[in-house]
């Protein structure tokens, strides 16, 4: 088997990141035959400081050709006044639209190594597994008009645009129901079906395709702020949820805080399942940002670009027992006090970016 | 002085909560010639049930004429399928709208008595106070289109239209800017500009007012999802936060849940002042909701009920005294160890409606 990866390292600290990722890929091409055949462009500001675009066309055409896309991070202050249409996120808005990637899959679990770390309670928090499911190339990302207009008499008006269509929702649905079949069965749906016409469309879509196909699974509603509410007061009630892009933005963001694991949860970003091929684009990256003040310095959590790949193991090649073997590797390490900076505790050891990658690395070769 | 008050008690819990005001009110009006004038009317559920609309006519003539609208809450599982036009919420919306109550003003302040309540470690709750400021009266909870289009096929639509334009943002960031000289003299601004052209409008309109008229106070902007994050991370690091009508109604949300005291929070939703009078529409709520579980059972916390007369009382009649103590009051009740049931700790006495409702008015009068 070939298997196509194309590295997007991006900015900051995503480069460093990577260079722990491409160990592993070299150690299961050399000790697996895994056959991995990789490929690296340019994203972000570092693709606009080489093109002046946020990604380039002859990369857009390798993402698109490539089995699945891995992506660091992108952006910081040096492109902080770059045109909208250029700046660093362009680049990563580009991919998920082009490439169709309409699920993304957001993990929040809490390591308990690191149940402490959280702000909440460590018995709020220990144990906990929730899984996002946010939609991500519909609603007010890519929504039209989106447009600033100049009104005259010094006034502007900025305006997007939240669309969703039926389609569009129930294969997000879908999803989410299927994922919880492999989990606890249950799916939590969020909107502001009080507020918003596609919140209505959105829980009346996805409440027909519960009844449709997944009566089996159970399904509850919740207001998209009360969810924000409860993610905060009780968070181990949750399963599944699946919601929009714009407040699966919000609240993947909030979960992943809450889980004291921020600097090491992944996502994936799914497309559709190939009609012949039966495969799926997909995009992994981390949670976390580009960190650029501890870019370079060798200190940046290479985990949530590490447990990424292994999510990539596991929805693109299907390689499950691997991406299992390297979850575990990374706990396993953890366990042992292994950490880095940002999630540095009384009498664990402090290491840097590659020794933290050595370290999972060697731990994944035992397993 | 006559003073105009517009009671809008509502659903569930409302009426109830609503009920202790009315004591204060009363106690004013015989003790300090306050002057209040009272009339009453129907919103939410019950205004559907009597007149098939959440709010009549007639009482938005009464909500528009009075010099402040006291709010209870809306909503109960009985309304839950009425048609989208006439729901609770849609009494709460056209008062919003109708009056322009553009500036929501949420406190979310941790009573020391409750910091042990919060889902949070008590260290990073002890102390809060957190002013949120939220534009209320544009954005996408008004902006057209707002619709569910029959794309045929099987297929609709659902479009909702977030709308900002120039005066709206300078105004509300002209409130926050005015609230922050009060306090901490610091402001953070929330939007997704990197996703959004009304936030890449607002970011560059509350920068410009900053700099126009406000530049002794200290203005920091985040991304939206990240201001998520640090809400949980380290909610202390805020002293106003201004946003828009989404993004409000979702961070001033996790915000109140972050105290510990969501029972017990108040606002307040002001218009413009009057160009010949000064005076500004108003409306005070409780941030949390009607609680249809507990209605009618006398437990409910009219705590925030109260808090938001305060409010009124500071900001629609600048009875500035006596909103201090109410407020103190309310805390002095508090660290006596009185308790409803749903703020009640090891060690407290639990009491019920009337009974908060007694105990604040009795502190009151000592005051
Ligand atoms: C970088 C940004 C455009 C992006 C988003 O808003 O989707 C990020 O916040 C995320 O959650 O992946
Ligand atoms: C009841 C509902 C319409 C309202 C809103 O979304 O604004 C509520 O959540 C609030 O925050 O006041």
């Amino acid at each position: 088997t070939v298997r196509n990866l194309f590295l997007l390292p991006g900015d900051g600290i995503g480069p460093e990141a990577m260079g722990e990722v491409r160990k592993i890929i070299a150690y299961m091409n050399e000790a697996m035959g895994a056959g991995f055949v990789t490929d690296e462009g340019l994203v972000g500001g570092s693709a606009y400081d080489a093109h002046g675009a946020a990604i380039s066309e002859a990369d857009m055409v390798k993402a698109l050709a490539a089995d699945a896309v891995l992506f660091g991070a992108v952006g910081g202050p040096k492109w902080d006044s770059v045109p909208y249409e250029v700046r660093p996120e362009a680049g990563l808005l580009r991919l998920r639209k082009d490439l169709q990637l309409f699920a993304n899959l957001r993990p929040a679990i809490c390591y308990p190594a690191l149940a402490s770390a959280s702000s909440l309670k460590p018995e709020l928090v220990e144990g906990l597994d929730i899984l996002i499911i946010r939609e991500l190339t519909g609603g007010v990302y890519f929504g039209e008009p989106k447009e600033i207009i100049d009104l005259g008499n010094g006034q502007k008006r900025g305006i997007d645009t939240q669309v969703y269509d039926t389609y569009e929702i129930e294969r997000i649905a879908g999803v989410a129901f299927e994922m919880a079949r492999t989990r606890q069965n249950r799916v939590c749906s969020m909107e502001k079906r009080n507020v918003m016409k596609s919140g209505v469309l959105w829980n009346q879509v996805v409440t027909e395709t519960h009844k449709a196909k997944y009566s089996d699974v159970q399904l509850e509603h919740m207001l998209a702020d009360a969810g924000g509410m409860q993610l905060v007061r009780q968070p181990k009630q949750f399963d599944v949820i699946v919601t929009d892009n714009l407040f699966g933005d919000m609240l993947s963001d909030v979960a992943a805080m809450l889980t004291g694991s921020l600097g090491m949860l992944p996502s994936a970003s799914l497309g559709a399942p190939d009609g012949k091929t039966g495969k799926r684009k997909a995009l992994y990256e981390p949670v976390h940002g580009s960190a650029p003040d501890i870019a370079g310095k060798g200190i940046a959590n290479p985990i949530a670009m590490i447990a990424s790949f292994a999510m990539c193991l596991r929805y693109s090649f299907n390689l499950v027992k691997e991406a299992d073997d390297l979850e575990k590797a990374i706990a396993n390490v953890l366990d042992k006090g292994i950490r880095t900076g940002d999630i540095m505790a009384d009498g664990a050891r402090q290491v840097g970016t590659v020794e933290m990658g050595d370290a999972i690395l060697a731990e994944f070769k035992t397993l």
